[in-house]
């Protein structure tokens, strides 16, 4: 803590230059103290985080540092260029929690020298000239930049620079951060269009250096980052990868339609066309912003705001292709949604870009990561059948422990990690609640500090009261979204009056310190279906209760499997507290039956309106999406045929 | 035709040996001689058999021939190691069109000559040895069987093998016969079970030699080479390759219950059993085959006969996991359920083998192929989405002349060549009718020869006359297929009465030549749906009509797509012959009404039973599935909403 300088403390994952043009900016120093994401983020504090360097070690990716440092010798291990990312995803997650345990006054001496050991082995491993990459200079690939199209060199150092921003506003220093620059320095010596005498005019087909490099201008105050940003997302769309989508190369953002190709590069191409939007005020990348935004929102989210439909290329599928069984859903890709989401909300202000970041933390993002913080799951299905063959592997419906292939633990750590500064905004007249958890959010109202207190048992339960604990004396706008399922709230304590505009609740006056105000949201579980251009879920229905979706598991209904169980969509929905069943949930009753279906005949298909036999009753339970594939191996479904 | 021999003369695709134990036996030179499947024999025998040897030379593989036998210089054309089976299922389809056009008493000297030409340089291409793979030849790859996963070169002297066979049987002459038993029997000096004294015990993990091999002991008599077959078909599932699906090697067949991993290998191992169990009497493969056709056909098999529901590794899916824009079904995935299929029933006399074989050629196979023979496609989904983006390449929804992976174009030519072997068989006692199609077909009662000509314009019109050509004295049985789609047929003719036994009308009279039997299957159009469990398509029917399965395609819905449209399953289905649409087509009209969907809100899952805006009446036409894709780019569907 000692290291920490209060400049920097606690400015999270996006801090706003000092010329952006957003309707939004982040608060300083939000604290989450108790509740559901307080519980999540002490796994991730106590099992998730300390492990990461054993496991990055078992995976080879320390031993790759230690061979490109010379501090080892053997041959590169693992299968992937980008393997170097999996080190500094977990430095950033370890960085963000620095900053927690620092404003929370805990002890972060154990953390620290973690971090300080790995980032010395980062420094180690670098090249003289800043170039650093252990795949490249372990002699595996045709040398530097040779193969963009795979290579994720840039796409590595875009996670570096993260890492080395995250530690610097942790703890106030620099030795990662100038490994960072040293590497984005040199890659501004190398790429550049044609005429600039840097030899390379191209891109990484793997984004996510073009939001990094925007983030290090605003770290340092240095345009040339933000100049460098703004070249290679410009020079996508033109070819330069055979207008491959999967490259993110078919056509220009400010040409697209919709959000297309591999879901997580699209999506960390979209986090930097939205920083570049806020920072240079470009507006067709705004409008390429919003517009890809809906595109993807309302033809290829699917339910739990997983996205992405094909395990080919892990790929966005065509609007609304949103199968089940083989949604990909790929845990990055949900983080990257909420990426997105998050600069877009701060962009424009609106709520329902933290609807839909909302929808996916409770579920799509959450269920990546197992209840005990031990296990993980790569793609998150909507469906898992009856009968289903699962030979394991990163793509297995089972949960892992480790991925080959492990881009996605250590962006669950991360994320979580720095969770606290998606919850809340400051517009300069007041004060935004974006997400509803117990603790502590700033806000600012004509140049003067204020701040709130939160107290909820969300999503479990709809009540969160608002404190006011500091406040200036002139009148400001407390702002709480009115979360997109919501139909019926209450509000209550000193306020009982709002204006309801677009998905906030504006409450303006003259605060007191001590004022409270209360809002109820409706808990009342639903049932949803989708769009009847959904073909995969006609017919069916899906539980859901606040920002939980909920779905059936085969241990919760013994007997069979789910594969004929049906949904009676006009009986009640019963609402259960559980605290003995998967760590504490709520879970939903229903009621329906299972088919009593015939032994398979040699063909599936019969002439339509043929009769069906009836079912025997069943009690369906239903427990939250984000908790499933926590006990045994089994069926699952979230879509609930209705007859 | 003076060069082939009268005793090889037409003997099909499989050839039973002395001591087979099959209950039927594929019959002596069938031959089509009008109707639908002579028509598209002769787009095959005119388009794209003539088109091979050019298209072979385009992409590379006749290079790689000429490379490896010394003929010419440079690298390795082309990206995949089995792209000798190009050549070679050409080479086979133009024998097996050698052998139609001999029966026929058309000219074959330039065909011929092509064959000869080609044939030479395979030869040329062999090494001293008998190995003869130009990948590993040309080095490419690590070396002989380093890489028995991906490698193919085993796969490859499988396709070598067949087609050495069809040129045997076409032509009576041995030069690729004398090939591919060079390489069979260098593969039998290094290939056997520890101990055995030859090097390596493992099979390559894409089956296909395995039913060469035992063709080829049909061929030969040699009955190595069906022990080889044995021993490659049981080493499978013991963990060789990793007790992967993808390499046919989780558990063996034996021990399988269901159909899984690649559908091709899946298939043509399956393929192989058959073999065996027919060949040798193993009546534990016997039971796999049938247990594993029937788990194929009852839960991983597509309205049109397609198999393969996974793009990812061309993976058979779970138990009614179907979907419909990404059914794989792959072209040559539907050969090989073809290939798989007509053994079965050879081995158990069950129609219903023939009635998948039926529906696969006439939809999932057929579609395979444009109507004008010069166009492909690798996948055939079952839907194609308004809004699809498609960026060409092998598995795009639209045609494509030839492909970088070009297995299916030959696959199709070499099965359309030798059709008609699959058509009809006899049991000794008479003979049984499996396809309808105009043609002369031979049988066997009691050791005498008969035959019947064959007169239909099916599947237009449902009826078929069998006439009585050759008849012993002694009663027999016509044996005539009952479509399992058929529920109303009429008898006429000589007999108007017949036993029914299992999908087999039987006839069993004392015949004279002329008589003529006649049978009239109904075909009006109908309705079907789907086991519930396929939850695909919940809500949907489809139509059919006879053998065919239909789709709308949005060529003929102007105005509008087809995501939003639905049909009304009480309306009345109309018939409509329309020569000049697709080449001469019979169109099924149906009532519907498409959808007034609202622009996509953000959102698109709304509250279960919120109202939707009525429609506005459409004229649906639909026409058969095997003929969409060769008008304008659109969309396409199988399924049709109810509402």
């Amino acid at each position: 803590m000692s290291r920490m300088s209060s400049s920097t403390a606690g400015v999270g994952p996006v801090r706003l230059g000092p010329q952006a043009r957003a309707a939004l900016r982040p608060t300083e120093a939000p604290a989450v103290t108790g509740g559901f994401w307080y519980d999540r983020r002490v796994i991730n504090a106590q099992v998730c985080i300390p492990q990461g360097p054993r496991l990055l070690e078992s995976a080879g990716n320390l031993h790759n540092l230690r061979l490109v440092a010379g501090e080892t010798e053997g041959a590169f291990r693992g299968d992937y260029p980008f393997q170097d990312t999996d080190v500094y995803k977990w430095l950033e997650a370890a960085s963000w929690q620095l900053a927690q345990d620092a404003v929370a006054g805990r002890d972060t001496g154990a953390l620290n020298a973690e971090v300080d050991r790995i980032t010395a082995l980062v420094a180690a491993a670098q090249q003289e000239d800043g170039y650093l990459n252990t795949w490249c200079q372990s002699g595996r690939g045709d040398g530097r930049y040779s193969d963009l199209r795979w290579g994720h060199e840039l796409y590595n150092a875009g996670h570096l620079i993260q890492a080395a921003i995250a530690h610097h506003r942790a703890t106030g220093r620099t030795e990662l951060l100038d490994v960072a620059r040293r590497f984005a320095d040199h890659i501004g010596t190398v790429f550049g269009p044609a005429g600039s005498g840097r030899p390379i005019d191209g891109f990484d087909a793997h984004p996510e250096v073009e939001t990094a490099l925007a983030e290090l201008y605003r770290e340092t105050g240095d345009r040339h980052y933000l100049d460098l940003a703004r070249y290679f997302v410009d020079r996508h769309g033109h070819g330069l990868h055979g207008h491959e989508a999967y490259c993110q190369d078919r056509v220009p953002l400010r040409e697209a339609e919709t959000v297309e190709g591999h879901a997580v590069r699209q999506l960390y191409l979209l986090a930097a066309a939205a920083d570049l939007a806020i920072e240079t005020g470009d507006e067709s990348l705004a409008a390429a912003g919003v517009r890809l935004w809906h595109a993807m929102a309302a033809t290829k989210t699917h339910l739990t705001g997983g996205v992405g439909a094909h395990h080919e290329e892990e790929d966005f599928g065509d609007p609304y292709e949103l199968p089940t069984e083989r949604a990909y859903c790929e845990t990055c890709a949900a983080v990257a949604s909420i990426q997105f989401g998050w600069r877009m909300a701060l962009l424009t202000g609106q709520a329902r870009y933290s609807d839909l970041i909302e929808r996916t933390l409770f579920n799509g993002f959450l269920a990546g990561m197992s209840l005990d913080g031990e296990s993980w799951l790569y793609v998150n299905p909507l469906q898992v059948r009856d009968g289903h063959v699962d030979e394991g592997g990163d793509k297995s419906s089972r949960r892992t422990r480790w991925f080959r292939c492990a881009c996605c633990p250590p962006n669950v750590m991360r994320l979580l990690a720095g969770l606290e500064h998606y919850f809340a905004s400051t517009d300069g007249r007041g004060l935004q609640i974006h997400q509803y958890a117990s603790g502590v959010f700033h806000g600012e109202a004509d140049g003067a500090p204020l701040n709130v207190s939160v107290n909820t048992d969300y999503p479990w339960r709809g009540r969160t009261a608002v404190t006011v604990e500091r406040t200036p004396g002139t009148p400001w706008t407390l702002s709480l979204r009115i979360p997109q399922w919501c139909t019926e709230y209450a509000l209550g304590g000193v306020a009982t009056d709002a204006e309801v505009q677009d998905g906030w609740l504006r409450i303006h006056r003259s605060w007191t310190t001590g004022d409270e105000v209360v809002l109820d949201l409706d808990l009342a579980p639903r049932l949803v279906s989708a769009d009847s251009r959904v073909d995969a879920v006609r017919g069916c229905v899906a539980i859901e209760r606040g920002p939980l979706v909920y779905c059936l598991e085969q241990a919760d209904h013994p007997g069979g499997g789910l594969d004929d169980v049906v949904i009676d969509a006009a009986g009640p929905l019963t609402v259960k507290e559980r605290p003995d069943l998967l760590g504490g949930v709520v879970t939903i009753g229903g009621t329906g039956y299972r088919r009593s279906l015939p032994e398979p005949g040699w063909w599936p298909y019969v002439p339509a309106g043929s009769s069906q036999a009836p079912g025997t009753p069943l009690e369906l339970v239903a427990v939250p999406y984000h908790a499933w594939a926590n006990r045994a191996v089994g069926s699952m479904r979230v879509w609930l045929p209705t007859s």
